[in-house]
């Protein structure tokens, strides 16, 4: 008996509407059983970067020949390509629009095929939604065995973007960007130690980090360090420096959001 | 071993509640490990008729035999009977209350029958929750193998309505109305194809469409032929006329949301 | 073969958010196959009292022997101590921060251990996010078979509070709180049939109960009984009072939300 994979979901599809729920009974229909497991649903619609950031943060921590559906589409029904990519230990199915760039970072193993084989898809594929109709049959008959070969041809020319990163805008200083705020009001910032190791390398610089209306001078190890409704740095779990406040929203605060200019500055060593 | 039934979930109980999670613990004692799928518990409150679209749209994805739970009740607790309708290749416990009304209408095979045998139940049933007492035992049981004839007699007057559809207001001229918004801000309207053929039979017609404060007039095959900044009707995967915008809300655009009157006027063949 | 245990999550990380995927994802790792219910994921941000509630209204509609996650988690990275308790039938998985007050309340049978091996953490243990490092994976143990004993030791100091009980005002006068607002703008108390009883008994007193801008003096025993924009009071699936409207959101009517004070007067014997 071969052992059962999983089928992940990170789509913009939301919470409310049963988009969904219909690629599962797709799924369901192929290969009764199988288990499937949504990573979130609430991608912001059409935002390929955040689709991007929230299939890299997450896939990792699923078992390996997890399958990832992947589907932020705002090209559905134009040229762009359904592909599957064999990543690291993992596969996706997506739509080809970089939507997978940062899991391609994070992986020395990729490879991607164009899928192609329309057998594998729904009759009567619909131009408007292709998550039922392609993404989802496909990933289930990749979950019943069906090797990867048979999808389509290898490609080298699949969509990828870079990462927002951090400018160095001056000596000592940078700018960077809100990424994300998160269910508590954390700023997820662009800013990860890559960038600037300064920032976290045991306090031995000090630093001003302005975000909306607010200056930010303390790193934090942990959320429940921070005082009493003062903002402060941490190193979140998602690897990126977030602005955030103990029990409270630090965007509120802040009168910051998503897409919030970040500047850095560091000072000397104390 | 016998194949295990999946059990469905059309509510609106809402995604913050643990009500949905309660019917899934009520179900897991009565058959440990059965499959649960969400098609949506985001049902507007009380909106029989949103729920009838949800599950109308949804349930055909899913494999034959499939148990469908759909408790929009806001009659909980007062006369309207429980029932277990056979609809197609699929079973629906339900309240009476119209809410499988458009499901009924694709099928032809329709068999419904009242739920009366209480020691399927829970004990002490309430007045004010019968997904859990009364709605989730009956799908658990129904999942375990349970006769549908157990439950209770066959009913043939049990509730329907007809959707609302197009109505004719002069000559090429028809009103209708926005059935739904969706998460992307796509303007479900209630015209299908059989209402005003005209409309979707290759352009050979110019049309005006009025929505809120907008016009659209042209049709587009899928959501990416939309030029920026433009509404435009597209006949989306639900089989209604959407009014759309490419990578952006309509509904914000147009400043028009569910239950929006929608003007059709068809022009001359071009 | 032993019987697969549920695991369950009562979590305040938000429907819209990959977090609580992530825990999945690492408790497939170590389980591939073990079954997850979410009770839900979006108890109020920090609020260990309203996760409190969440998981004493749902855990014991589960079956026996299932693990609970219960992840509201404010002191996160600070003193706090994992622990895992058994209480009746069940097993929890939780910060020692009272979370899992409400449920003590229920049941006879309480024992909690200090959750001390590490071994079976993830490794390098963050200081913002243990309910992917920490409660996670020993919740997959724990549904592995691993035995509780073998977690930490137990102690007896763990943390508990009361719930918010009624208070005597006066004679025949009462002060409560709105506990929360579910999704249909039911206003859930914090008054159940053993604080008041008389309120419950039969309508044999009069009573008037003042909450935001209204006066309520009808007690019903479902929704449905409810007059036409008229708000009562009624018994909920909660055991609590809930001020609530036929078809319509009492919060909203009433001017009152989460946090509110509750005012009952009693009358004589009618």
């Amino acid at each position: 008996m071969p052992i059962q994979r999983l089928i992940t979901f990170t789509t913009d599809f939301g919470v409310t509407e049963h988009y969904v729920g219909v690629m599962k009974g797709v799924i369901q229909s192929i290969n009764p059983g199988v288990a499937m497991v949504d990573i979130t649903n609430a991608v912001q619609s059409f935002d390929i970067l955040d689709g991007a950031l929230a299939i890299s943060q997450a896939y990792n921590y699923f078992p390996k020949d997890t399958i990832h559906l992947v589907v932020v589409d705002p090209g559905v029904g134009g040229s762009r390509r359904p592909i599957l990519a064999n990543v690291g230990q993992h596969q996706f199915v997506a739509p080809d629009n970089g939507v997978l760039s940062l899991v391609y970072e994070h992986e020395e193993r990729v490879s991607v095929r164009h899928i192609t084989s329309e057998h594998y898809f729904r009759p009567n594929v619909s131009n408007t939604f292709h998550g039922r109709d392609v993404f989802a049959p496909v990933a289930a008959y990749l979950s019943k065995g069906v090797d990867a070969a048979k999808f389509g041809e290898p490609v080298t020319d699949y969509v990828r973007f870079l990462a927002p990163k951090p400018k160095a805008a001056a000596a000592n200083m940078w700018k960077a960007v809100v990424l994300k705020t998160d269910k508590f009001g954390n700023l997820i910032t662009s800013i990860t130690p890559r960038d600037i190791p300064q920032l976290f390398d045991g306090s031995s610089h000090s630093f001003k980090i302005s975000v909306g209306k607010s200056e930010i001078t303390k790193l934090c190890a942990s959320y429940v360090e921070g005082a009493q409704g003062e903002l402060f740095a941490v190193l979140g779990s998602t690897g990126f420096l977030e602005i955030s406040l103990n029990r409270g929203a630090a965007s509120r605060m802040a009168g910051a959001d998503k897409g919030s200019e970040v500047t850095v500055v560091l000072g000397g060593e104390q």
